[in-house]
């Protein structure tokens, strides 16, 4: 007698470390393959495999793969770092903007001394002097302080 | 009778959206305070606040804020942007980044020419040519192609 329901074999890295069949159609499949099992224990580490189960099934078909890519590197950075996990990337990349677009100001106005006010000078993104933020690409407003030793993330903490 | 025990009145944001007593020593209380209700129920949509609670408890009360402050961004940007979350931020960080040390490198060759040949120029950052990369400061490695159009995020997602 023939079953409806079919299994696949190897179960995916999900279903194997779920202890679970892994039903054709499961949702972690085709993202988390029998091979790379490290993948979905660190995402279930995480942030829990019914979240991102529940993720997965929010967004369109076409966009899963590029949303396990990113929750995978963002579960592998909190475990690496686990007081800032990537936010700890996006505060050093900042850094990193900042003094390249004042190195780039700098080099700019030398050249405008050599050039003589002939009006010679690249353009490139604006640096906001109030903040220290490039303005033309800071993607999240509220990463404030990005010139500063901590994380330069808002909020408080409550106390 | 007098209790041994102690409640916080009112209670934390964790508790009172858990449904439960707030005791002295709550693990969320200094960081998740009750007029802050939206952190702790983001940072619970996606990391769950079973996984939080285990992460406070592994690292050293002065490190709890920032790990909170943390946990709060991606779980913020990952409700704006389910399939990146802050990953996205990153790529942009990166691509900014590889944008301006091409421009800061244009302008050092320009000056180069206007001072003919007086080893003049700035330092800054150096490109690894091969890869785009600016290897100084690129915190992970593996986010290896940071000038394509998605998040510039590595893995083949299993596919």
């Amino acid at each position: 007698m023939a079953s409806n329901t079919m299994y696949s074999n190897p179960p995916c890295a999900a279903c194997k470390f779920l202890r679970r069949k892994c039903l054709t159609g499961c949702i972690f499949a085709p993202y988390f393959p029998p091979e790379e099992p490290t993948k979905f224990a660190n995402v279930h580490k995480i942030f829990g495999s019914s979240n991102v189960s529940k993720l997965l099934n929010e967004i369109l078909p076409h966009q899963r793969e590029d949303a396990v890519n990113s929750l995978a590197y963002e579960a592998d950075a909190r475990l690496k770092d686990p007081v800032y996990g990537c936010v700890g990337a996006i505060s050093v990349l900042q850094r990193q903007v900042v003094h390249l677009q004042r190195e780039l100001d700098a080099v700019n106005a030398d050249l405008m001394r050599y050039s003589k006010g002939k009006n010679y000078g690249r353009g490139g993104s604006s640096l906001d002097t109030n903040t220290g933020i490039c303005v033309a690409y800071n993607p999240y407003q509220w990463i404030n302080n990005p010139a500063s030793d901590n994380a330069g993330i808002g909020g408080d903490g409550g106390r």
